[in-house]
C-alpha cells in the first residue's frame, strides 16, 4: 500500500472537481447492505476510485469503506458486519494521482451521541469560502471534500432538529449535490435546487430506495417512484416518507452531459431513457452531416447507441472496426519502450481485415483533450483504413465545470484554445463535425428556447455563480 | 487461500477434457518474458482459470504460474525475475469446481541437467492408456494433465536427440495438440497431424514468435509469417528455424467451433479473419430464414458480428436490447433469495424502453445446455418483449468433443437429447433456428463436399478414435 | 478484512481507557520516516495494534497508518512515499475486540491551510466532559479517541499562535498524556504537569528525536538528553530547540507500573534503569520472604529480570521451567475442545524433566485478573511439580487505572474483591506473596515519605481527580 | 510473489543440502489435520521457510503447502478442506536465497490411482548418483530435492508391495532420513540405520502419531511410546501397528549438534532430555575453565541452558546483558547506512547500566562462521563492557556436515581454517575457550569409548561414506 498523499496545503482551493460519483440508500430492508452492494454495483460506472458502505440497526452504526472496485471491496464477512435494516452507499470517481482513503465516502461524524453518514455526488462553488469561514471559528477538517462542510454547517444547528438544520445548511451550500444521509433511524435524501446530477426514488416490498440511477432500481428489482424534485429533502423513517421543500425554487438546470457521456444507457434520468436519447443524437447527427463513407463504427462501447441512431438514419453500414479486450485491468504493466501506442492498443485492437482500404465514420461522444483520440485514429490509419471521419454528438466542449465533471482545466479542453479545423488536424482525421447545440437540446427532448438543462460547457453560462478561487481552479 | 483437492484416484481418466487454453512462445528478445506476458493478455479469452511464464536467459530456467487473469498473476517484479531471451506462457480456461495450481503449466521437469517447459492447447485421447502403460514400468505422475504424458515419453527417448525425441513421442500421442516447448537454449512448436487447434508462427524484429492466434502478434507489433503446420514441428534456436515433418500426413481437421465462438474476432486463424466469418454466418442465416420482427440485437458480446450480418442481409435494424455491465468481477456476493435471475441481470440488463412491445430476434451463437439463454430471455419477455425469436450461427450441438472444447457430456448437451422444438419450449422461444451445416461450411468458406475442419460436435463423425475411456468420461 | 463497528453512540464515556502506546518524534533527519519506522520498532511493546507515521517536508504532509505490527504496516514502498525531514510516529495497544482504524494514530487534521498531526499516550480524565461542551457548540468528531478533544481546543486558540494555542489547550484537559505534535515546520513534545507516562528527548547528528523509551534512541544511535520534563512543552523548528512551562507545577506522579510491566528493560525511565530497577525488585522479595524451593523460575519474559534478582539475593537456583515458543503468531486456529489448557501451551510448554517432584517459587510482576496464571500453574502441576510457590514483585492491583493502564475494570481486578489466601487458592499456589508498597517504592528508589509516583491502583489514591463518568466506566 | 528461480542445471549436486526440517504424522484422528498443524506448529524451530500437510479421508488426498510459516500458512478454511483421519506434515528451513515453492513438502505424486504423500528430515548422500541412474533410464525430475529419489526408487518396486518396495527403496538411499509417508489408508515412519536425525512415536485416545520431537507430543497432549528405532519402518493402519526391520544393522550416529543447539530444550531425544542436556554443558565448561568475571550472560536464547549451566557451577552471577526484541519480524527495511551494525541491534539490544565497567562471560552454543559473533561483541564493548570472554558448549566446528545440518562448505567454517587464537582475535574476545570432546560426550551422557553418537563436524571421522559430488560440494 501506498502512503497517502495529503493534498499541498498552499492550494487555497480545498474541493476538489473531480466529483462524479454514485449514491445510493435504503430503509426498511432487513438486508439493507446487501441491497446496496448491489445498487452500487450497477452504479459502478460513475466511480471506480473507491466503494463503502455505512448502515445502522437503530442502534449502532457499521461502516466500511475502501480503496478499489465494489466487487474488491466487499466480502461476504464484510457485508455480513454491516448490519441493519438502513444503509447507505457511495462510489467515486477514478482519479489520477493519488488515492485517497480518507476522501471515500460515506463519510461519517460523531456529534453528542448520534452518528451522521453522508454521501455526496455533485461538486458545491462556494465550499472554499465557507470552509474558511468556519475555521475562523476554530473547526477542524479531516478531509479536502466540500462534502465536509456540509457535514459542520448541519451540525452547528442539530438543536433546531435534523430536517430544519439540514434545510439550513443546504441553504447556504451553492453547486451541484444529491446526497444520502442516514442517522441511527432515518434515511434522508436531498438534491439541490437547479438537479444538476440526478436522484430517484423507488421501492421494494414496503422499503425505500434512494439512486443516482435508475439501472440501480432495475438490478434489485425495486420499482421507480419518482425522482427526487431539484430543491427537495425527502426524510424516510418508521413514520414513512415526508417531502421537505425549503428551499427557495429556481430553473432546473440538468447536467446534459449525463445524457451523452456519463449515464448508463439502460437508466432512465431526468425524465427520457438514456439509450433513446443517445440514438436520437445519432440520428440529429445523421441529418446534420452527409458524410460518403463504407461504414459507420464506435469506438466500444462509448459512442456505441449513437452510432447505432446514425447508421440507422444514415442507412450507412455499422461495422466494429476495433474490439475491445474485456479482460484489461485498470493497471498495467508497462510496455517496452519499442512498442508504441501500446496503452491504447492493448484496450482497442483495430480488425485489419474490415479497415483496410475502407472510409470510415468515427461516431465519438465527445472529444476532451483529443490525445487519446489522435492515437485511436493513428492505429486505424495503421490498419490501413483510407479515410477516417469523425462526428462528435454534442457540440465542442469550450468550457470546464465547476459542478462535478472533471473535463481538466480550461487549458487542457482542446476547443477552448483551437477551431474545429485545428482540431481535425491535430488528431488526424479527414473530417471532424460536432453536433450542433440545437440538435443536441432535440435530442434531448427540447429546444434552445424552453429547457432544462445545464449547457455550461458547451455555452460558458453558468447558472450558479461561483466563487473567485473555483474561477481560477478551472480556468487557468 | 483453499486447500487443493488431489483428484479422486478412483476415476481412471485422469486427463481432464477441460483443455481450451493459449499459449505463446518467444525466441530472441531480451524482453521475452515481458512480450509473452502482453501476448497472454490478449489470448486471455481462451483461459481465465490460471497463467504461467517459463523463461531462460541460455543458463538458468525461470517461472511463475498461479491461478487468476495475466493482469493478476504478473506483476512488474515477478516479470522483472523471469529473465531471458527466450520464454513460453499459457493462459488455461476457467473450469468449475475445484482450482488446481498443481494442473497450471507451463509445465516444468528436469532431466539430465536440462529443463524442459511445456505448454499444451488441446486434448490427448490416448493418454489414460498411455499413462498405465507408463505407471507400469514405475513412472510417477505429478498431475493429471496429459501434458504430462508427453513429456514422459519424450524423456524416454531423449538420448536419440531433442528433436527425434519430441517425433517419436508425438508419434504415439493421439487427438489435439498445439504446444509451444522450451529448453535452455531451444523453443519448439507443435501441432498434431489434423491440426485441431490454431498456432501461428511470427516474426518481430528477428525474433520469432509462436502464438495460439495472431491478435496476441498484432498487440506486440509482430508481424505474422504463417500458420505452423497440422504435423509441423517448427525448432527455433540461435541457429534459426527448422521445420520438421516427421508425423504421417492425414486430412485436417480444424476445429469450426473456434470460428463461431472461440477464438477473438480480430484474429485469422486456419486462414481466415473471424470477424468477417462470424459475419458472413450471419448473413447466411438471414438468408434461411425470414422473421418478421422490429429489430435484431445480440447478447453482447457473444453474438454480435453474427447479428451485424443478420442484421445487414435482413435489414431489420440493429439494437442492444440488453446492456453489459463492464464491471462484473468473476466472482460476486450471492444477492438475496428473494432477487430472482440475478446473476443474469448483474450482467446484463434489458433496455425497457426498447424492449417494451417489440418482435426481437436474438442472434446466439450457440446453445450448449440451454439454461442460461432460458433465463436471459425470461428478464427480456419480463422487459416487456412482445415476441422473442432465435437464431443461432451453428447447427444443434449433439455430440461431445474429446479434443479439447469444452460442451460438458452428452447428457448435458440439450440438443443430443431433444428436438429443435422442445429445446424452443423449454427457453420458452416464439421460434427458433439453426443454421444448416451447409451454411456453416459455407461461412467458412468451404463446402461439404471438400472441408478441412472437424464437424464432430454437430455430426458424431469424429476424425481420431478415442479410447474407450474417454467415451464413457463423455458420454455417459 | 471486516467491517468497522462505530462504538455504541449510547455509550457516553467516549474515551477508550486503552491507551498504552509509544510515541516517537524527529526534526531535521532527511530520513525521519526511516527513523521513526525503527523508533517504533523498539516501542512496539507499547502497542501492537496498530502503527502510523506523519512526516513533512516542510510544504507537503504525508502519513501512512494501519491495523499491525510496525513491520506488516511499513513496507520500503511506503516508506519512501514518507517523505520530508520531520517525522512523527505511533504505536497503539492491542485491545481485545473491534479494531478501529479510526483510532489509530497520529491523527491529523487540517485548519486554515495548515496541517496538525498529534500522537498521543496517556488517557484524559475529563475528555467526555470537555467533549460534551464542545459538540454543544456544534463540534462534530471522527473518533471516539480523547485525543480529538485535545485537537479541537487547540484550533480554537490558534489565532493567538500555536505555542499559546496548545498551552491553553493542554491547560483544560486533566490527567496523562504524552504527546509529539507537527505541522508542516515544526515538532512539538509535550507531557503532563505529572509527567504519568515517560516522554524523553535524544539528539543524533543535529537532529532532534522524542521517544517515550530510550531504548528507541539506543537502536537510532542518537543520544540521550533529557526527560521531557512534566508540565513542559518542547518546540523544535529550523530555529532550535525552545522549552515553554506555562502550566501550572504540580507533585510528580510517574506511572510505577512502567517500572514493574510496561517499560522495556533496557530503557532508562524517570530517571532509573528499568533493568537494574525489577532486579532490584527481586532483591526485596527475597528479603521479605523465605521459602525453601528447588528453583526459582520466571514465565518467561515477564519476570525474569525479578526472578534473577530473587535467585541471586535468596541463593536458590534460577531454571527456565518453563520454554517459550518464539513462532506463536497473534492469532491461532483453536484446537480441538478435547485438547485443554492450550492456548497456554502453545506459549509455554513446561519442561517435565525439570519440574518433575520439585518445589518451584514463581516470580511473576503482577496478577490482574489471575485466570491465566491459574492455568499455567496447572500445566506445571501436571508436569510434575510437587509444591507451586508465588512471589509478585508489586502489591495486590486493587484499584483501576484511569490514567491509560488497562487493567479492565475494578470488578475483574481480582485482588479489588478477593483476599491474598482467596487468590491463592483460586490460582492454586502453596503460598503466595506479593511484595510490599515499602518494597516497591524501595526498588524504585524511594521511600514511603518522599517519591515522585502514582501509587493509585495499589492505594487508591488517585493524583488527579477524574469525571464521574470515567469512575463509572471503571468502577462499576 | 516473486518469480521462483530454478536452480542452474549446470550445477550436478542436485541435491540440496539444506535440509534441516521437521516431520509429523497422524493416523486415526477425526481431526488429523488439525493435530498435524499443532505439531508443526511445536516443530517451527526446525524449519521457517515453508509448511505443509496432506490428508486423506481413506478415499481422497488432500494437500496445502506454501511458503511461510505454520501460522501465516494455514487458516481455519485452509484446515477444514484438509479432511480425513490421516495426515503428514512437514515444516522446512529457511534457506538464504531463493524460495522455492517446488521443494515444499509433504511432496504427492501419482501411480497407478493410488497418491503417495512423503515428507523428509535429513539428506541422503548417494542421491546425486542415484538420480544420474534413474533419469538414464528416462525418468523426468520435478524438484531439486533428494526426497524425490526415494519416491522414484519406491514406484519401480511398488508391484511387490507397498512395505516390501519401501524397505527395497530404503536399502539402496545411503545418509541420513526419518520420513513420515501416506498413501490413502496408511501411515509410515521410517529412520535411516544410523539414525541420524530423531523420530519418535506416540499415541493419544488410540491414535498414532510420529514426530521429530517429543515437544510436539506434549503440546497436543499425546503420550510418548518411543523412539522409532535406526533402521526401523513402522507401518500403522486400520490393522494397527507392524515394525519392520528389513534393513541391515549398523552402530548409531546420532546428531550430537540436535542436543547443542537444534532441538527445542523441552524436547526428549536419543533417550534424553535436551535442556538438562545444555546444562550439564554449562556445568562440563565450568568445570574445564576458571575464568573471573563479574557475570555470565547468553546471547538469548542460544547460549540460556548452558549459561544457567555455567553460572551454577562456577558460582559467577548470570545477567541478560542483551534483551531481544519479540517482535522482529523475519524481514524488514534495511536501515540507512549510517545506522552501523543496526540488523544485531535490532535484535538484542545491550542493557548499558548492566554491562559498564564490567567483566562478562558469554556462553555460547557454537561459533560456525564467526562474523555475526563477532558484530554482537562490538555492541558489548561499545556498552561498556571491560572484558569479554567466550565459552563455546562444544568443540570447534571443524567440518561440514553432509547429513543434513546447513553448517556451510568447510570454506566458510572459521574453525576450519584458524586456530582458536586466530578465532579469539577475529572476534575480538579477551578469551575464547571450547568445550572438549570428551566434556560434550559427557554432558551427552557418555564416554569417548562408547557412545552412539555423530561427531564428524568436530572430527571428520564421517560414519557413512559420501559420493564425490556431495564431498566436492561440501569441502571445496
Amino acid at each position: 500500500m501506498k502512503a497517502r498523499t495529503v493534498l499541498p496545503p498552499q492550494n487555497p482551493h480545498w474541493p476538489s472537481r473531480r466529483e462524479e460519483c454514485g449514491v445510493f440508500g435504503v430503509f426498511g430492508h432487513p438486508e439493507a447492505a446487501k441491497l446496496t452492494y448491489f445498487g452500487l454495483y450497477a452504479l459502478q460506472h460513475r466511480g471506480q476510485e473507491s466503494a463503502g458502505i455505512t448502515t445502522s440497526d437503530g442502534c449502532h452504526i457499521y461502516d466500511y469503506k475502501h480503496m478499489g472496485l465494489v466487487s474488491e471491496v466487499f466480502k461476504e464477512d464484510t457485508l455480513q458486519g454491516l448490519r441493519g435494516h438502513l444503509a447507505i452507499g457511495h462510489v467515486r470517481y477514478s482519479t489520477t494521482g493519488s488515492s485517497r482513503l480518507a476522501n471515500a465516502q460515506p463519510f461519517v461524524v460523531l456529534h453528542k451521541n448520534e452518528y451522521y453518514g453522508i454521501a455526496h455526488n455533485g461538486n458545491l462553488v462556494n465550499a472554499a469560502r465557507l470552509r474558511r469561514e468556519l475555521e475562523r471559528e476554530g473547526t477542524i477538517f479531516q478531509s479536502t471534500m466540500d462534502t465536509e462542510v456540509i457535514v459542520h454547517l448541519l451540525a452547528r444547528r442539530l438543536r433546531y432538529g435534523l430536517e430544519e438544520a439540514l434545510a439550513d445548511a443546504l441553504a447556504q451550500v451553492e453547486g451541484a449535490y444529491s446526497l444520502v444521509l442516514c442517522t441511527r433511524d432515518t434515511l434522508i435524501g436531498a438534491r439541490d435546487p437547479r438537479g444538476f446530477r440526478p436522484l430517484c426514488l423507488g421501492q421494494m416490498n414496503g422499503s425505500y430506495v434512494l439512486s443516482s440511477e435508475t439501472c440501480a432500481l432495475d438490478l434489485i428489482e425495486a420499482s421507480y417512484i419518482r425522482d427526487v424534485e431539484p430543491g427537495e429533502i425527502v426524510v424516510i423513517d418508521r413514520n414513512g416518507l415526508r417531502s421537505i421543500k425549503a428551499l427557495e425554487p429556481v430553473p432546473s438546470a440538468f447536467c446534459i452531459f449525463e445524457f451523452i457521456y456519463f449515464a448508463r444507457p439502460d437508466s432512465t434520468i431526468f425524465g427520457q431513457n438514456v439509450y433513446s436519447c443517445r440514438k436520437r443524437l445519432g440520428h440529429l447527427m445523421a441529418r446534420e452531416n452527409s458524410i460518403e463513407a463504407d461504414f459507420v463504427m464506435p469506438f466500444p462501447d462509448s459512442g456505441t447507441y449513437a452510432a447505432l441512431g446514425y447508421s440507422e438514419e444514415s442507412g450507412i453500414p455499422l461495422e466494429m472496426g476495433v474490439i475491445r479486450n474485456h479482460y484489461v485491468g485498470r493497471t498495467f504493466i508497462q510496455p517496452s519502450q519499442t512498442m508504441r501506442d501500446f496503452s491504447v492498443r492493448i484496450k482497442l485492437n483495430p480488425v485489419r481485415e474490415i479497415l483496410k482500404g475502407k472510409r470510415v465514420i468515427i461516431v465519438e461522444d465527445s472529444i476532451i483533450r483529443g490525445t487519446t483520440t489522435r492515437t485511436r485514429i493513428k492505429t486505424l490509419r495503421e490498419a490501413g483504413a483510407r479515410e477516417v471521419h469523425m462526428v462528435v454528438s454534442c457540440p465542442p466542449h469550450r468550457h470546464p465545470c465547476p459542478y462535478g465533471i472533471d473535463f481538466s482545466t480550461k487549458g487542457e479542453l482542446i476547443a477552448a484554445q483551437h477551431t474545429v479545423e485545428e482540431i481535425r488536424a491535430f488528431i488526424g482525421l479527414d473530417s471532424l463535425s460536432y453536433l450542433s447545440l440545437e440538435g443536441l437540446l432535440k435530442g434531448a427532448g427540447a429546444t434552445p428556447q424552453a429547457h432544462p438543462y445545464c449547457l455550461a460547457c458547451f455555452t460558458g453560462n453558468y447558472p450558479v455563480a461561483f466563487h473567485e478561487e473555483v474561477r481560477k481552479d478551472c480556468f487557468e
